[in-house]
């Protein structure tokens, strides 16, 4: 059943590459957060293969119980996209050139890749004549929004970047201004260090008292558990604020963060907000910690940077670790750990220098040292210490484990 | 329609982080691989919330088009699993404890997490007394096998490991056993530096004489664009590599690897082949190019490591770029990515050496050298080269992209 009052949303994705898991899905979950955030309720998504009738029949029972149907992929130049003529042929349109779409493909091709322009570029400005065009100021293939029914049905290009384009600039304040915006209040937290479980077992109380316009949700990830209040109710607007601050107080030996931030995000806040720096002298993690921390936005402001010490000669080249400390303890101990971090921070002035070295797997472990055991050495003007951690994941797992266990065990310490 | 001389899947997602984006599926990708790997087609994927009605009405559709569904999430200790009490009702079945599920959790809390157990984890150890236990060696969760019409469901905790080792050990063989193992041919190959519309002209003449049971799709992504050659028809076999070789042909200067690889695993089989090690200064990327490259199991064989210079002063006092290069040339120059790339091969003895320095946004650019401007240094014992990227899109796909396209200098330049 449909609320007339508000906009039910429902994303169908098409390309068999995403059924065969070529191409893992991340345009369908950015569109659930932006649809959420404008106050949309998302009822289910859907991809379906390059398949005429899987297409077709996902149209059918995707209208059936939303009115708003979000589309993306299946639009590109190539022979395998068959959506753009199968949309025209369920509202019953026929193809003809938009001049604008048709002025915009002209333009990409000689002025930004300065490519001769090709017929089947040219196509890509074909649209029924009986939907709305979005152009496209990312690139070549157009939007198209249709109605029927009363329902609205949007078809995007696949390309992440495109499509989130047309989605800010174009898709949500028409839908906005179609279904008004409906209002769903989500407040998050971040623990780590206690399990899903244990967690629940000290929320009984506070879930038995919670009014049921408010839910509680557990998202576990990585060791963390992430809980969620929420209400589409906006008479519960105070009281979830409230039930938020009374959650915030049963889990403060845990909690990480009272935003929905990850854990790189609640370290760098917290630099920032102290004006600390850090480096970070990476061995089983690769590099994947500096990742983190660089791909958020600004991160030059706190991060001085990093070594990645894979082999032991970089190790005691590069950080400074004894060839000594190695040999005698391991490349793999907390004195090792301790090492490059007292190593990189010494080198770089860093006020904060976190090390990483242990095995990820699958092979490379022993009985006193299995896959999965890792030392997280930590360096500051006051002290170096350490700390050791055991997983029993596969290797990438292990890798984004002990990243985050070592983000941790530094915002612990930052004190 | 189903045909009955093969197993065609579907796969059912539940929980509203899935909706809202809050978490991305990495589960059903995994799953589609899998299932493809086996010989099953997937006709569908479906990501419902929490939501009673919804996850019953997805289990009626989605059986209606499929003889397997497959179903992860829902299953966990928390009040907000409501799966397994659905699918006792959805089958006619009554909870009851299965005995070795009981056992399995015991264990883990005495033994493994030496933490007390609580009820609720005790009722992990329920299940329907109408379907099938898959004992759950990595959790407490067990996994369910309902059989209703012939139609086989499968039902698995969301926790991706431990859905992952159910499937392989359990239910992979469990439906080769039922169905049969009907065998899906997928040939797969990459190319980089050519768009998909010009690969797709260049491909007309290919795409024209190819026999209908062959499919052809274009996979676009990170600047790349793979290509994947696929029947079903058995009769087809020496057909596709034939074609296969063709395309090869067609596409040689363009040809990254003719396996289902990624850019990263084409470097390092071939550092692997010729016994080279790499090291990598990353200014720009942040360790992205590192971890891509650690992910790799066994990667120690040819990684050395890396430093991460993302402050001026490290490149100075860690890779040695002497600073009035720095000041004359910019952070951003073709000039200190050869030194970053030749200071690091001197200290690491490193056969190549990687540098990059850009400006991957939001901020920092300018006119001269604007958003998603870089520069790519390789150093070898015979040469230091470099060249310029541009790329025009958000923060982390310009960290992709860059790291990518580095990659991709690197392995035509390894000669």
């Amino acid at each position: 059943m449909i609320n007339k009052n508000r906009g039910i949303a429902t994303i169908i994705t098409i390309g068999d590459e995403l059924l065969i898991g070529q191409t893992i899905d991340t345009n369908s979950s950015w569109m659930g957060v932006e649809l959420n955030k404008a106050g949309f309720q998302i009822k289910r998504r859907v991809a379906v293969g390059d398949t005429w009738n899987d297409i077709w029949q996902a149209l059918d029972s995707e209208s059936a119980d939303a009115n708003i149907i979000l589309i993306t992929g299946g639009l590109g130049p190539t022979a395998d996209d068959i959506t753009k003529p199968l949309l025209c042929e369920y509202f019953g349109g026929q193809l003809v050139v938009d001049q604008k779409a048709h002025d915009n493909v002209v333009d990409i091709f000689t002025k930004k890749l300065s490519r001769p322009l090709l017929e089947r570029n040219l196509k890509q400005a074909e649209v029924p004549d009986n939907c709305m065009v979005i152009q496209n100021k990312r690139g070549t293939a157009p939007g198209m929004i249709f109605e029927k029914d009363g329902k609205i049905f949007v078809s995007m290009p696949g390309v992440p970047h495109e499509m989130k384009g047309m989605m800010a600039d174009d898709v949500i304040p028409m839908l906005i201004n179609k279904f008004g915006s409906g209002k769903v209040v989500h407040k998050t937290l971040l623990t780590a260090g206690i399990g899903e479980s244990f967690l629940a077992e000290t929320l009984t109380g506070f879930e038995n008292t919670l009014p049921e316009q408010i839910k509680l949700a557990y998202l576990p990830s990585y060791g963390m558990v992430r809980l969620r209040l929420t209400t589409i109710h906006e008479e519960m607007e105070s009281e979830i604020e409230n039930r938020f601050e009374d959650l915030k107080t049963l889990v403060s030996t845990y909690l990480v963060t009272d935003r929905d931030q990850t854990m790189q995000e609640a370290v760098a806040a917290s630099l920032l907000a102290n004006r600390k720096t850090l480096a970070i002298a990476e061995s089983c993690t690769g590099g994947y910690i500096a990742h983190l921390m660089t791909a958020i936005a600004g991160s030059s402001q706190y991060f001085l940077g990093g070594v990645v010490s894979y082999s032991n000669e970089l190790k005691s080249s590069l950080l400074g670790v004894p060839m000594d400390t190695i040999q005698i303890f391991g490349a793999v101990s907390t004195q090792t750990a301790e090492k490059m971090a007292e190593g990189l921070r010494l080198r770089t002035g860093a006020d904060y220098c976190l090390a990483t070295s242990g095995i990820m797997g699958p092979s490379g472990g022993s009985d006193s040292k299995p896959v999965g055991f890792v030392c997280v050495g930590l360096s500051t003007a006051e002290k170096t210490i350490s700390t050791t951690l055991q997983f029993r994941f596969d290797r990438m797992r292990n890798i984004e484990l002990t990243a985050i266990h070592a983000l941790d065990f530094l915002r612990k310490n930052m004190g």
